[in-house]
């Protein structure tokens, strides 16, 4: 069944005003009809069974019937990635909406050459892709901050899972295997690296853990991907069967 | 430095001529000029130094120095997957490149639309992410098959990791946790899963190994990459640190 992320209050009753690109979808595109059904959430009030009472040119409406799942939120991970070229972005926002991280943090590095990214867009690609895998939240697209700057203020309670390319760290596994519980965030550089100096500043840092992601060399977001899903199998949402 | 995978074998002082499309990457593109060094593979003689002695408009030709890495293979790991659309099919043969996957097996499911894949494509693509990532080999990418005739013919000693969406299966670390070494490879069905009929076969197969990917509906991109991580980092050559 067709999912929609929606800004409203969700509860038996409630009508639901679809913007003018869901009506458009919904009617033109997926063709559903008055009395079609479809499930809504809004990141607040879990997810819930909505019906079409109206369709025409101007748009549709919906009126909310009975909750299918209640709200619950997954782990408390952030990604925090290196504004790398557009279309491997895209798919880091894409891929971290599936594997369930909480918030998406943009940051640029010595190496980034970027300095600014479409967050719009960005928020377009994470909605559609939570919209697809079942979540009931839509994580937020940080805007791009200095990485300096996000490590000065950054939460002492928060650890940080560093990908260190430059040897001599554990393997990502074993280093999550037993690790505290509580806030985490996953940290992904740009394509070539850290500089050297970043890479000193970040091994030093209590709240870091640098761990390695193999023996072969990894785009960017082939690494993002990886570092989520083991973060998610040692210590996340994946732990448990289905 | 840059790495190009030849078909010719390498050995000190041997000669190596690039085809046409590498010898215009080499002299037009990347501005290398008699004297300058490249890293050459085959897949079967390791890693070796070799440097441009000719260089014009008819090509380039490179004469092998020293090696600098010895063959060594990495773990013996299929990806089979489903003919999905042509875009993610080109991702995940990519990252399947640089998680280690030994060959990558395309097959036709109930629910695949797709009866035929460009394979001199996404062997180009292979090529270029083996490169890219340092592998000393290029997967094979073989071409199409009916997934019931593959499991027809399945070899007794390869175990095949199942990422079953039809739940009441264990984890995918915990499932491989412990588990057999030996040969084993990865299974990833089309968008929208396998038809039940097939679920209920793959179950009942005695070399097959049926894993949950967590409680999100990942898409097959997603799913092949975390899949083909999980067995690196539980059983594979992400054991080791760097």
């Amino acid at each position: 069944m067709i999912r929609l992320h929606v800004p409203d209050a969700l509860a038996a009753g409630a009508p639901v005003s679809p913007s003018p690109e869901q009506s458009r979808y919904l009617i033109a595109v997926m063709r559903l009809a008055i009395g079609s059904e479809v499930l809504l959430f809004n990141g607040r009030d879990g997810e819930w069974r909505a019906t079409v009472v109206e369709a025409n040119k101007r748009g549709c409406r919906l009126t909310v019937g009975a909750m299918t799942r209640p709200m619950v939120q997954g782990p408390d991970l952030d990604l925090v990635v290196a504004l790398v070229k557009r279309g491997r972005l895209e798919t880091i926002v894409e891929k971290a909406v599936e594997l369930g991280a909480r918030r998406i943090r943009l940051v640029q590095t010595r190496r980034t050459n970027a300095d600014r990214a479409n967050i719009g867009r960005l928020h377009a690609i994470a909605t559609e892709a939570a919209e697809q895998t079942g979540r009931l939240d839509v994580p937020e697209v940080v805007a791009p901050e200095k990485l300096d700057r996000l490590l000065d203020g950054w939460p002492a309670d928060r650890r940080l899972m560093f990908c260190d390319e430059a040897g001599g760290v554990p393997p990502a596994l074993a280093a999550l295997t037993g690790a505290d519980g509580g806030p985490w965030a996953v940290l992904i550089g740009p394509e070539g690296g850290f500089d050297p100096q970043e890479g000193e500043r970040l091994r030093a840092l209590p709240f870091v853990t640098s761990v390695s992601l193999g023996p072969r060399i990894l785009r960017a977001d082939t690494a993002a991907i990886a570092a989520l899903t083991i973060w998610q199998a040692a210590m996340g949402d994946w732990l448990t069967g289905s």
